[in-house]
């Protein structure tokens, strides 16, 4: 089955206008690096690692101000208590499976400290969901070199998306899972700006999935499509990463950050129990060297009366986001045999037909 | 027009059963009360009081477990620095609007002081949204008399919705809003518990209005209802209270506040700047003696592995709490003779019915 | 037994240099107005209203960033859902009696409204701590009018200490308590910066009281100085509001807020169960309009690597605030005769001498 | 120079009676294990793990309830989300070095899957601090199996204090510091409890640090014992570990967590920039088995109006833990030929012997 993106189906959620790639590398400067690791030898071996770099990389010199919000914390993102506690991104940030994490983790800060571009990754941002159904997670396959590689790939433009990187062994809304961008440009009386989304989706029950409202999951039965799955507690996870070239603050970030809640909830997800569903928000409309002995000269700031285009276009973009992911991903069989069912695009584009001409 | 709740119109929102009356005084213990003021002298006056006292109101010697979120900060709930540092509710609760939320407070405290059923109110839970545009807010119309009247006319069975209590002159999605409550049985491995939601709506954008994934607020264009209205700045907002008679600890009633926000987000709600969107969630199961010597006998607790039902539960609830205040609130004229128009019940099910048939 | 200020007897805490009236209102642009209510008859009260205003009073107009920490929150601080939203701070403050913290809200807002200079309070920030062993406090002697006094009163200069205002009526370690004030001026690489407190003091234990080190709680016995009281639950607490002309952002006040509780902890607070410990920083070196359509100008912010003297600094401020409202708070008779007593001056002199004689 | 335990130097902090071994694992159940790493060939290494197991090792399979409280973020301690989001320790906790913090992280729950008695460790706690002045940290020396060892060591008893463990390498007010630990017995109207520290420090500038409030840093010159240093950024960081047998529900553990800030600040920590000041307590007087598909039953709670001698021994055991860590670690040299010198204990005892006698 040839896989599309959600827009190339003919469906569009929300009314902002994307970016030239509909990606997160939309946003000036940010890249993002994927390192896939599929083997079936000496273990099969379905994971990976995304890195997502502002700054062309060279975040641990020039920090952007963030912001961080849990949805639900039963998963990990480190780094997180000094993001918060001085509301700065001040390293790359790195997604991989849930076994390897600190692997990623230390191998982020040892990378920045042997390559003067990036500056120092003091306290690294590494962040994971659960592939141990598709992936002998326990055999521990990923090399630091892998992060690595990852990092030194990366680079602006078109993103891939689905069973890569970090989301190659994901499962989303019990189809085939795994990363999804998508961006959107708003302009309002502060200027023109661009807004990133880049997710690793891994959460989420077939009857809750919804596209644009229309209740899709609940259209495609298993007899159809099969499953359900006995999926190990702790397996459920989403990660939603979002860029913006405006010059927000703090505070403005994890506002960012907290209404990717509600793009997630478009789409079906509950933030369930077993869920590490953490969201983190960056803006480089502003410079913070690292290393300074004088006061930092800030630009502009937007007035908090002009964000609700940006809350809602973080919306549009989760939502897009995370269907991209799902539209993307192909059917994939690994470890023990077992087969993750990719969403059939034609049944996708029937359902979402037939429901919109009923509104038209 | 006469109005109905919502599924008096044959629409469904979730799949759990109801309650007996769909509100949250089917959480045994609850009871609500209203008070409300409707004059046109002195000054045209649309607001009122409404009370939520768990335990028939005897809180104040008898605590219950207790969490808090927020979606967006721009309004006031007093309380919650006392609520969030030991995890419970120890006060009645009230709603009414955004000036006179000190004396709602300060009048909370003096009624528990003098009438010994209660227990002590020491630091109680007032909250507030904007009825600025349909009543002369800066009146100050509402006595702390009133505020009695709403405690002592509290009583369990079905509750009032609409233009009523601290509802009265709020405004949802551009159509008239204001209190609406609902409830689900929640029935799994640990039991069968009931989880009920109150809210008083005041926020939104009739474009964003969704019922049940349906856009309904776009297919109602403001020829068909008259609007937009330029309301003023801080003027939107939601409170949502949801109670339970599960023995859940404050952990556990975060978790569930923290969820209302999938509610509020499928009915279109995006958590804007200028909205206060404050959740509170308490759970009757567990009682905590307010004065004793002794250590407290607890009961059980309810894995947290087991709540994703009640997740699921609060978003349902949420979303027909709102919908319910939307076909229940009746159009109304106010302060300077400007009017708000109901959401209109045939449009509704006929966009309804249009949307499910195309979905069946 | 006349009072003074703790630098008048010779102590000195700590080691920045102090503004010139070593107060709040070093701050530029920062006022206190205090309104005290001391009456035998219709009964017996004790009690007031102090108010900070930064911005000569027109912060509803001119934000400024600001961060909230909360040590123990048996207390109310309204205002908070929104400064933490956004880090900023958009209205006056004013600390008094607990059960009348709503009254001085509602009127703080009212106030706004009809006097132009302040710009609009919204969400007014609001706090108390219980001043009911001294005072009939549930006779709710204040009024809205007291308020706007407050407001109207307020004023660059020395700052009155002790039994005024908000803290008339208030006891700190098992003496007489209230209001007191000090400042710090911090030079470092990124300028010279002036940072005040002001306290409102209603904690603690005599025994527990330390100065710069020395238990001299332990040293005044109850037979010196009469005591202890049982006074009633929900009795105990401190709020403590930081400011500085430093251009600082949300975190970096939130941070300043949190080092509060160190000068705490040095005079032997300890965050007691029934304490409101509640601490407020906002910095005036940044400018945001209330009303705009425009990008904001934002200056320079400090880098977060030059803020350990601030840090000290706020330390250093709150110990000697504390001990400023101890050594200026004169004893008082009130509610049912009872009699609290002032920390005796030639006691802690003695003690401190001695104290320090053995250390150099 | 033979090292001691603060009390065996005569000089006792605060009231309350310590455990049998003035040591976390007082509290029973609570086992402690050190990994030291101490070579010159191939490169020069001070550094380990120190681990903290509750109920004998088996937390994967008995939850505890727990929380945390972050008083400066410019440090790791993984596994908070989850810690957060339900209340509840669920792994080992692991302190290290900073580079190392994720391979320690992977290891634990690597151990975990392959030994059944611990239960599951899916998001263990692994906390670190920076030792990068006397060790060659970016060598990265620890490994997997030394992690292993560490927990496989750990027993109850006597805890080995100073250089060693995880605090093999660490600084402290500009003396020699590492590993401490103190316990406290608590008995009031709920019964008689332990509650044990474990720190492991390494922040701290000489002049602040004090003994029971005598400044005693300010004592010792840098003539008398050599310093200052130029250690790198983001060097500081003290990690608490609090443990209770009390059974305290999670809001109640985070509020001890906060109450270490008490502890710290009398020994003259001030939560600086480049600080990691993160601390975690749990309570084992509950049991949540982790997995079971029955409602839990839980015990008694303690009313939170008896928790005040618990938050005062918390402070009492911390001040005294990071004073063990000073008394018992011995002047080091390590990397680049650099010595780090300890706390010398004759001074120690003559200085505080002095002022002793001054107050009585």
């Amino acid at each position: 089955m040839t896989r599309a993106r959600l827009r190339d189906l003919g469906i569009q959620v929300g009314s902002f206008p994307t970016g030239p790639n509909n990606a997160i590398t939309d946003v000036p400067g940010v890249q993002v690096g994927h390192f896939t690791l599929i083997e079936d030898q000496p273990t099969v071996t379905r994971t990976g690692i995304t890195v997502v770099l502002p700054r062309d990389g060279a975040i641990g010199s020039d920090y952007a101000f963030a912001g961080f919000h849990r949805y639900n914390g039963c998963g990990e993102m480190t780094g997180i208590h000094w993001l918060e506690e001085i509301g700065m991104l001040t390293s790359a940030i790195a997604l991989t499976n849930t076994h390897q994490v600190g692997m990623v983790h230390d191998a982020l800060a040892e990378f920045s400290f042997t390559h003067d571009h990036y500056g120092a990754f003091y306290l690294p941002v590494a962040a994971e969901t659960y592939d141990g159904w598709l992936s002998d997670m326990n055999a521990m396959p990923l090399k630091r070199e892998h992060v690595f590689q990852a990092v030194l790939s990366a680079k602006s433009g078109p993103v891939a998306e689905g069973s890569v990187g970090g989301g190659t062994g994901m499962i989303c809304h019990e189809f085939k899972g795994g990363i999804g961008t998508s961006s959107r440009v708003v302009t309002g009386k502060s200027g023109t700006y661009t807004l990133g989304v880049l997710v690793q989706t891994n959460y989420g029950d077939r009857k809750a999935l919804r596209v644009d409202g229309v209740p899709v999951g609940m259209e495609i039965g298993y007899d159809r499509v099969p499953g359900p799955w006995q999926v190990p507690p702790q397996s459920g996870s989403i990660i939603i990463i979002i860029a913006t070239d405006a010059p927000l603050l703090s505070d403005q970030c994890r506002r960012l950050a907290q209404r990717a809640t509600n793009g997630l909830a478009r789409t079906g997800g509950y933030g369930h129990n077993s869920s590490g569903d953490l969201f983190l928000a960056f803006a480089t409309g502003h410079h913070i060297p690292a290393q300074t002995d004088e006061p930092i000269s800030l630009g502009v700031m937007l007035p908090n009366h002009h964000l609700n285009p940006f809350f809602d276009a973080v919306a549009e973009a989760v939502e897009e986001s995370i269907l991209n992911a799902l539209t993307a991903a192909e059917t994939m069989t690994g470890y023990k045999g077992r087969t993750v069912y990719a969403l059939p695009l034609d049944d996708l584009q029937r359902i979402m037909a037939h429901a919109r001409g009923a509104i038209a």
